[in-house]
């Protein structure tokens, strides 16, 4: 059933959807700014659920691509954020019918809604993978064959390209060298899809999923309950560590932001190792979870999702996991987001610690 | 008047095209092979004078953008070659009526035959630039407020992107990353003009000069004649210097192929400097010649061009020199394409070897 997001509910769902982002997707607050003044000026969004979408509809997903280092320090305005829409639309020659989002996480949470608002179309309860994920092919669509092009890229100064791509890989690496060059934040807008399409690749109802995780943690603040202890039990997940953020290395390199933090505990130390989203957990070296499974960063007592971007020495946290959508698990979605492909020598484990096999048919997935 | 061009005229217009093309814009041959097979299966060109363009035609330019290192290796399709222009005219939403050179050289004086033969399209005997510069905003339209972009380029994968960008350095800019990213060669269609600014803005004639030159040599040869002393007549240049050469020092970065090459004579020792094309002369360390006018390499005896790819140790070269187009003389264009643009902290040395004091109103120009 259709529902309306206005201004007094981007606060809950921009941080349930920096819960999601397993620390990318830049900065929530950022993305939150940007849609209250866009709902402010443009009025109210209706979100659709995906069989509310007819078969024939025109679906884009509107994400920001670049290194959230760099993101939240361009809020960009309401003409950048619709400038690749319109021009991906005249591209196609068609109107555009519904705005999706591509991942769940930061900004790309909320600046969808900003476009769905300043376009005046309906926005999807629904997204491209469950949660976020560094490079713009790794989305569900793209298992299910569906091209992230022609696709439309923008900047603040109004430089604005349309790729037509061989495959998705292929987008993802021509946009990503534009991005770098533009100044390593562009607004995009791509994966044109029907409504058919849609139903079938993306992840159902993770909008208000985000909604549900941000009221939790409310919820629980306010009934002096456990934040974080209430996160876990809605995403099913578990808690991996507690400790304090002591060693924090990042570096902004080709169009991410890399790096490594490690957190102390009482007697043990977790090392996490992202790439604008957290990828991996090692306890004292042993391998915990890694990508597709979802590792996040909470505040210790408060639950607040904390950013790559926003880790800091000293802060007291507790990192916990949840399980992926399960498609993320099959060994051609392993191939493409698994540990392996981001460098990282081990199976892909499970958020419960169990290593998974690779299919004797997935010879890419790395061993 | 027009004329037309069959296979027969190409192996001299490739030679003159290179002769101008001051050392860059690709292997002539590679360009020239094309060339011939498009008009073998297309049917012969017709050339029209800028004056014969209607007011109202649609110009594109067509060229190979990136390394001339690498073009060598990479003979384009002809389906590659009319990609950018379909991807272009698709997006302007009106058919080309006339296709233009955007420089004269090597494969860029012959790549735009094969598109207009490819698309059964009349070539405008004119160019951009009436010489081969290295990056794409480097043309008089720029002077003159004629926008790069919307461009297309596309690469032999069957990738494609079309740009729309705020200034023509930021159309080379993006081009040339995503350019350097699908394997540092691919083919653009831009700088959309009407027959008026097309008149306004580019070099008349430089094709009918290109088969001049050509011929020139040709004749030179079977006459017994002088062929580089003759070119240096039909340009109204001089020779600035005879010699073997004894050292080259070449590397492909950023998209382009850029480097040094000592020539030694018999009591002195020339070097040019060059990025794609030659740019800089100077004898025992002092400036003879510098961009805008042009410097050629060429053959000793036979007076063939050799492209800066092309040379190598120990063959016996002259060096010429000629007066560029005297538009690239103004302030804005010498800041633009002057040595100080490329990094040399001289002023700008015409063909005469006379320098050029910058302008008063020009303070960007190096001095």
């Amino acid at each position: 059933m259709s529902w309306t997001i206005s201004a007094e509910l981007i606060p809950g769902l921009a941080r349930g959807a920096a819960v999601l982002g397993t620390g990318g997707g830049g900065d929530p607050y950022i993305g939150a700014l940007l849609a209250a003044q866009a709902l402010r000026e443009h009025g109210d969004v209706t979100v659709v659920t995906l069989d509310e979408v007819p078969d024939d509809a025109l679906v884009l997903t509107v994400a920001m691509m670049g290194a959230p280092t760099v993101m939240v320090e361009k809020l960009p305005s309401l003409t950048e954020v619709v400038a690749p829409v319109h021009a991906l639309s005249a591209s196609l020659g068609r109107p555009v019918t519904h705005i999706a989002c591509a991942e769940v996480g930061g900004v790309n949470s909320t600046i969808p809604i900003a476009a769905a608002a300043a376009l005046g179309l309906p926005l999807i309860d629904a997204d491209g993978m469950g949660r976020a994920f560094p490079e713009l092919q790794m989305v569900l669509p793209t298992l299910y064959g569906i091209d992230a092009s022609p696709l439309a890229f923008s900047d603040e100064k109004g430089n604005t390209g349309v790729l037509t791509t061989v495959d998705n890989s292929w987008t993802e690496r021509i946009a990503r060298v534009a991005c770098v060059e533009m100044g390593c934040s562009v607004m995009i807008s791509g994966f044109p899809m029907s409504g058919a399409q849609a139903r079938e690749a993306l992840v159902a109802d993770s909008l208000s999923l985000c909604r549900e995780i941000g009221d939790g943690i409310e919820a629980a603040r306010a009934e002096k309950a456990d934040p974080v202890e209430r996160t876990v039990q809605l995403l099913g997940g578990r808690e991996l560590f507690s400790g304090k953020v002591v060693d924090v290395e990042r570096a902004t390199t080709t169009g991410f932001a890399r790096g490594r933090v490690r957190i102390d505990g009482v007697d043990a130390s977790l090392e996490l190792s992202f790439q604008n989203e957290h990828l991996m957990a090692a306890l004292d070296g042993v391998t915990l979870v890694t990508t597709p499974d979802l590792i996040m960063v909470l505040e210790h007592d408060s639950g607040e999702p904390i950013t790559t971007e926003g880790l800091r020495y000293g802060q007291r946290v507790r990192v916990i996991s949840a399980p992926s959508d399960d498609r993320w698990h099959s060994p051609a979605a392993l191939a493409m987001v698994g540990p392996g492909y981001f460098g990282y020598e081990v199976p892909s484990h499970r958020f419960d610690g169990t290593a998974e096999t690779p299919a004797p048919d997935a010879p890419e997935v790395a061993a």
